[in-house]
């Protein structure tokens, strides 16, 4: 909606006070800075409270805020559209050892191409995306980049940590290996759901917070010892 | 007072309920992780309430959370003690055009070592680090490292962004040059600061929404138009 009536919502606020709510950070994406950018240019003055967001809730996992890296987000995938943008992002953050903090999905009040070009409001179900179906694009899209002599940056062996629910009374935590999470989406829930693909300058106490998170507390120690400890 | 007196804390936890309020999100800061891992071994139930931070909330400078690196801290500096492994941090997050937020010193609370060493419990007047300082360290750590052969991440040319009570009625944003916010202390006013440094992968949109915050606009576009324009 904010992204096309942002004219709309701006239209009364040079009588009226408006308050435009968001669930999360207002900052955490680019359309609330495009609607503040619109108010400045119609001089109306802006007021902004910050709020919890999964950018920094994500430290219930454990995991410290300051060895993440940038953050990336990850689409549905179709038959034909299969964007790869993410992997070189967490190729950046791997390579100084830093976590990646993936946002996933959602498709909510979709039409489908049917209805579209009919004109007709029927929206297809809404749709969120879950640590299970991310993980299996994630190894999809390792794949190809072997294929084309550019992966490496991960495996279905390198440590991840899915989350669902962060900040509620149901929130649930489970880490193990990237195939390992592809399965875990009956033991993480509804959504919403994200996921954070560990990297290598891992902590000692990150390490401690996390194992009992652990799918297979014997593989993820195994791992941990191999790749992880002390890596950087 | 949590680092030392966790044990105070979680006493009586087993038989009433203990709240632990703090500032900003509780997991920005690893002594918290620290605290729920000692519940957990006392087995506390423990639950926690993700709240607005400013690794968040710095999105009110209108860069956007997607291309910020590793977050820093920067400690007031003595004669004898000036670690500079933060900037090798922002060395990091430079290279692949990051945006770097750094976290600026707080001393309360403290004493001086005639004080402590004659058990007195008197207290040093706070102190709370201003962006002002911090572009000073940051530009003494750059010469620093420039004579061991080590330097160039980044210079007084390079665009930076100081903030100063960040989501609060009184919030202010400036933008400049390193060297032009070694003196922005005056027009940012009281605690707590905050600075950012760019990286070269900034937006259009970031542009736009930053540039009515620049001490001298003339200089914060041709820098940014000869340095960070489309740079990545």
């Amino acid at each position: 909606m904010v992204e096309n009536s942002s004219d709309d919502i701006l239209q009364d606020a040079q009588t009226v006070d408006i308050a435009f709510l968001v669930v999360g950070d207002p900052f955490g994406a680019t359309t609330h800075t495009d609607l503040v950018l619109r108010a400045r240019a119609s001089h109306i003055p802006v007021s902004i409270i910050p709020n919890a967001s999964i950018m920094s809730a994500i430290g219930v996992t454990g995991l410290q805020l300051y060895n993440f890296g940038q953050t990336v987000s990850m689409v549905f995938f179709t038959e034909t559209w299969k964007p790869t943008s993410f992997y070189n992002r967490i190729r950046e953050n791997r390579k100084i050892g830093l976590h990646t903090l993936l946002l996933l999905d959602i498709k909510v009040k979709e039409a489908s191409l049917e209805n579209l070009v009919r004109g007709r409001r029927i929206y297809d179900p809404p749709r969120y995306m879950t640590v299970g179906q991310c993980a299996m694009q994630m190894l999809e899209v390792e794949n190809i980049m072997t294929e084309k002599g550019e992966g490496g940056v991960y495996s279905k062996d390198s440590l991840a940590v899915g989350v669902a629910r962060v900040g509620g009374a149901t929130e649930k935590i489970v880490c193990g290996t990237l195939e390992q999470l592809c399965l875990a989406d009956s033991s993480l829930g509804k959504p919403l759901h994200s996921l954070i693909l560990l990297g290598q300058r891992s902590h000692e106490l990150e390490y401690e917070f996390l194992k009992i998170f652990a799918i297979d507390p014997v593989e993820w120690d195994r791992i941990w010892k191999k790749d992880y400890q002390r890596k950087n």
